[in-house]
């Protein structure tokens, strides 16, 4: 075991206070990481704070991690000490089913283990993330990160990175395909760079105009604001594709009348209350409404190494251990652009 | 111009009665066909009662239409007098619109021309549906209707077969896909028999399991009861399509857990009102909801052919002309097992 510094929740209500937690022994398959840099996912906010669910406190977030291996397990061949690695939303699947076979670990059949809040099958603690100085993996769920990426900006690829890359990835964003971006946060501004960078027609929808500027800089070829009831005008039955990064409540049947036919709608936002979709603005073109969670390992692996060959890394804004709980309030009214991360040398 | 005898709705609240109708001069490239059975489609009640937006009255309606050739226009290639053909929802579309181009002549960029309710481009008329003696239809909307098929039972291919064919073809159903159908009346009929064919495993969802033995013997593997919640738990994950032909709200919610990891639910019930859909239960699993609208010409012959190769007819009731109110209360009550079909000839 070892005893590591940390930022946990003490409970749903107040904010997160510098506490240590334990790391277990590095296992023959197990790779322990030094932490270099976590960033801050809005999920981490919702997860902490009991809004998708009760957990146990005290508990640790933060699942985009990326640090340096420091140590590797008798039977581990997939990394060694001193390489640059990252963890996501992960940490490990049963391996068994058709999902996990066909690299789909964010599907498993019996639910993959997160990075936090799930109970590890390896030791039967409940899983804490990334907001801290260390954190033992198993090999499978440790990723290769390219040295050409800014280590400091890099760690949101590991759950904003690759909740774009993987429908951009799976409904098949190409060339000249024309895709929209709903919401310029987070994860909004991942999808505009990566889909342009896929060779797709870009537009970002944004409430307003004021990330403009951004947009056409990440990639983008227009920005339109949603705010102008114009917009859904303008742009019905125009996308092949469109993500929406939104948590909020939409007006759905807008937005699917701005899909040509069989395109598809893919929700990677997670509204908590359900949404109202008239099946009149589905059945005349053979729209869908899909939705999408993060991406399997091998997929992963590869948004990485394509954000390597592309120079893609997020807009961050580094913080220290102790700005987290201000970070959080920013986060709630999208004060950031675009991306935050904490320095983990700062949790020592 | 030829005058026909016809059923029409004189207005939104009164019955059908009996009238006349002239139809067209026949064209270069029209075909005027002799009706000899036209079946009844719950769309036809929700038109002539003005639930689907306002119409002009009177309006006759009836969309799935088989008949013989009675007239060629000069030009006409595909058919010739004598033939047994079929019209379906559509009577013309643009042609040039990419949609169009490629065969999916219902999704016309530019709108299709309906059976009836349309204006319709040949002659700036509003187009008048197949509760009729005749009907003349530009040749590339008529169908060849196999002899093989029993004439007074085919009709309803032209709509509900076709309805739930497409979707079945366009996502893939084949041997062992897993699939359910939801709802046993006009289209859900259509569907089991269609999707046993093509070899899925088909279960039926319908609120009892009074037509379970149907279901059986239409080829379904399985009947549940949606009135049981158990069946919700018992087939949770397990389908890689469903199709849903119900008009009324459900709680999709529900439907959407019993999808497999990446599978899809379509409507072809087209409910009025918007449903409430929970996006937690597409995006853990990848899941899609989506709409599909009657199929393409070249579709619907293949489908037709489909159905005569392995011997495929709907469950029909034949009624004559004067039956067609008492039908309608009869559709509306889901009394009928499973259309309704009216001898042309009582038009007389």
């Amino acid at each position: 075991m070892r005893t590591v510094n940390a930022y946990a929740a003490p409970s749903a209500t107040e904010p997160l206070v510098k506490t240590t937690i334990e790391r277990r022994d590095v296992g023959p398959k197990d790779v322990m990481i030094d932490i270099a840099y976590a960033g801050i996912c809005h999920s981490d906010i919702h997860t902490v704070r009991g809004e998708w669910g009760q957990i146990q406190y005290p508990q640790v977030v933060g699942h985009e991690i990326v640090g340096t291996v420091s140590e590797v397990g008798s039977e581990v061949t997939k990394h060694k000490v001193g390489d640059r690695v990252g963890v996501g939303c992960m940490v490990n699947s049963c391996g068994e089913c058709e999902y996990c076979k066909r690299g789909d670990e964010q599907y498993c059949a019996k639910g993959n283990t997160g990075t936090y809040t799930s109970v590890d099958p390896i030791d039967g603690t409940v899983t804490q993330g990334g907001y801290s100085q260390a954190v033992v993996v198993t090999e499978d769920f440790v990723l290769r990160v390219p040295e050409s990426l800014d280590y400091a900006a890099v760690a949101p690829l590991l759950c904003a990175g690759i909740t774009l890359y993987s429908p951009l990835h799976h409904w098949g964003v190409t060339e000249g395909t024309k895709v929209a971006i709903v919401g310029m946060g987070g994860l909004g501004h991942m999808g505009v760079k990566i889909a342009a960078a896929l060779g797709a027609d870009v537009t970002v929808l944004s409430q307003t105009t004021s990330k403009k500027d951004d947009s056409l800089r990440f990639g983008a070829k227009a920005h339109y604001a949603t705010s102008d009831e114009q917009t859904f005008t303008d742009l019905a039955n125009s996308f092949d594709l469109i993500i929406n990064t939104v948590s909020a409540k939409i007006d759905m049947g807008a937005y699917l009348g701005l899909l040509a036919v069989d395109g598809t709608l893919v929700n990677v936002g997670a509204p908590s209350e359900p949404l109202e979709v008239p099946a009149f603005a589905l059945i005349p073109a053979r729209r869908s409404w899909a939705g999408s969670a993060i991406g399997g390992i091998r997929e992963t692996q590869e948004m990485l190494d394509f954000c390597a060959e592309h120079g893609i890394v997020p807009e961050t804004e580094l913080i220290d251990a102790e700005q987290i709980n201000e970070a959080y309030d920013r986060v709630l009214k999208s004060d950031v652009r675009y991306r935050f991360v904490i320095d983990a040398a700062t949790f020592a």
